[in-house]
């Protein structure tokens, strides 16, 4: 993975030039809460995406999955507090009027709006009232917007999640932006979570997508809460090649890739440290794996056990727990092979664990990043899972959820 | 599935003729509370297991794994309170010795004595106390022994687990009986648990086995409390032969395996009505899936997932969650065909979630068994899963187990 010097820049998903943003109180949640964010670029930008591959899919998924396949967009409109899934043909009628209101707002092709809803499943979109605040909305664009429509794409998040990077690139200052949001229904294969990236870079739609696809294998997908698939998932990236710098190839698209992948890996850690209920964080590394594959499974299978989950939770060192989930996950290897370590102290080897002094790992277990690495000695495959603690709070905060 | 005319029969592992159980307190657990459990025979019994896939395995489990390939026992000595696994050849030579003393009091072979342990893994067995607490416990034994033995066995199970049934049998009374353990680690491919069923049918060590496999198949393996898989799962059949009744073939092996199958149904249910923290169960049956493969894996994501096990926990209907786990399930199915039942309701059709009174299906989701049927209309593949709620007395329970 090459290295380009790179810095932080302000202004999350309007920091790269061409892109403004905004977030207002729609009214789908309650209280006047922000719930509904714009995202747009002054000219026509190359735009690929993610999506989540469960089966049944929100209709702002169906309709932006389609849209995307043109290589173009000019805006992204999200709103919170209803996932419009499970909602049938009205939903679709409902996710297609907001797309339309926005894009009159704007000026631009209906085609080139893509979409997107994050909330409670099965439930319709109060779309008149959407529709009212789109106009306002829409007017209220701008560069400092950015924070707005990070906090309108929230649920149950805590805070909300920005990060952006700078470079030098062919002589000239490249710039990635992004915002997402996480909380719950964190996992498996893509996080649940919604999350756009923007560049000024001057990038091809396939290129972009190749990019984006790498960057999010290696962050989003390395992510955990609790082990559910959404309905909802979705990464856009924006490219408005603002900053002039054509990036084709080579070195120039290896340096986009490595700042797409730092601000959603930015993004990604901030969606696990902000899991529901989430106290502290698990960084799983497994090495020494037949394949890359069996290390990444095993990773995902610690990351997910709720005994190591609820271990985290307690700050109390129970390493059974972890060699159990990675007997469980398939990967092969010798038992007496395997070596566990908690931070830099070593807690399983020769197929026993160790007996070290209790207090010593009890410290390392109530760090806010708790690093464990698994190696297996059974080959050169590797692989990582970002994971945080189940807590009561989890279980409240789902518990009553849809109340 | 054939159904043979059965009813309950007291006496839980003791229920079969031939068979003698004790209980007693060896100190391994703290407050004199029970932890070690011995089952016998009066003969030479057939004898089968089925044993954990974990790839980390206790002691225990290699002991027996290799003594039941001979097919016959005389005895199962089982410990609660420490799994004795992760403890290298040092707990290999403990679980030896174990063997070896309990072969030594009742007078058998040492390879005819099968070996158990559940509790806490990485933790060394307290061997001296134990070998002290063996020959008093093997002259206790007796058919009243058997709620005492089902009392050792227990974890952090809140109540013992027990049942037997009988039925004619080519004109003789045949019983199964048996006792189990459970609570947490239960899933996803045996539950993390320990059973010992016995039958006084006399049958060949191959027809067991396999009878064995598909009882265990229909019932430990389709329920799940929290997703992990234990390093101690094991689950033995042993036959005394002792009702003169033998069983090659036919309709009478037939009659046996659904006796097995009763017997275990029951300790599984009960095992996940104990789950730890739980306070309801909920049965997911899928059907019309491409195979009873894919249906299997639906019930099965259903049943694992957090946010469908907190939404149980409390009792409010949030249906998309439900059908959240049913799209991410890997299932093949067109989404606006899927039809989800909470009870007698319809809850889900035509791709949307239904209006339905709230009241309504709140009062079902708050039944001790919350009945959901799942109809793909993709195939004729039907699967099962028993499943508990996930509470904050789980996460209270296990943030604290190592201490």
């Amino acid at each position: 993975m090459a290295r380009i010097p790179m810095r932080a820049a302000p202004g999350g998903v309007t920091a790269p030039a061409g892109f403004a943003a905004a977030g207002a109180s729609a009214g789908i949640k309650r209280g006047r809460k922000p719930d509904l964010a714009l995202v747009a670029c002054d000219r026509v930008a190359a735009a690929a995406a993610v999506f989540t591959r469960n089966r049944i899919q929100a209709a702002p998924v169906v309709i932006s999955r389609r849209r995307v396949r043109r290589g173009s967009a000019r805006a992204v409109l999200i709103n919170s507090g209803c996932a419009n899934c499970l909602t049938g043909p009205a939903g679709m009628r409902d996710a297609l009027a907001l797309g339309r209101e926005a894009a009159r707002a704007l000026g631009v092709a209906e085609p080139s709006v893509l979409l997107a809803s994050t909330g409670l499943i099965g439930r319709r979109l109060p779309a008149s009232r959407i529709l009212r605040a789109v106009p306002a909305l829409a007017a209220s664009l701008g560069r400092a917007g950015h924070r707005r429509a990070a906090e309108a794409i929230l649920t149950t998040d805590l805070a909300p999640k920005e990060a952006a990077v700078e470079a030098r690139v062919g002589g000239r200052r490249v710039r990635v932006g992004g915002m997402a949001k996480g909380a719950g229904m964190i996992a498996p294969s893509m996080a649940t979570m919604l999350c756009v990236l923007t560049t000024d870079a001057d990038v091809e739609p396939s290129l972009l997508r190749s990019l984006l696809q790498t960057a999010v294998a290696r962050t989003f997908n390395r992510i955990s809460v609790d082990g559910d698939m959404s309905t909802n998932d979705t990464v856009f990236a924006l490219a408005s090649g603002a900053s002039g710098v054509r990036i084709r190839q080579g070195s120039r698209a290896e340096a986009l890739r490595s700042m797409l992948e730092a601000v959603a890996g930015r993004l990604a850690e901030a969606i696990v440290r902000d899991g529901e209920g989430a106290t502290r964080v698990m960084d799983v590394r497994v090495e020494g794996a037949r394949t890359d594959r069996e290390a990444q499974r095993c990773a995902r299978q610690v990351a997910a056990s709720p005994l190591v989950k609820t271990m985290l939770a307690g700050g109390d060192p129970n390493v059974g727990r972890i060699a159990g989930a990675v007997g469980a996950s398939g990967a092969r290897f010798a038992p007496a092979r395997m070596e566990i370590r908690l931070g830099p102290r070593l807690v399983v080897a020769g197929g026993a664990a160790l007996d070290v002094p209790r207090g010593a790992v009890r410290a390392w277990l109530r760090r806010p990043t708790v690093p464990v690495r698994i190696h297996l000695h059974a080959g050169r495959g590797a692989g990582r899972m970002l994971t945080c603690d189940l807590t009561e709070a989890y279980v409240r905060i789902n518990t009553g959820y849809a109340t």
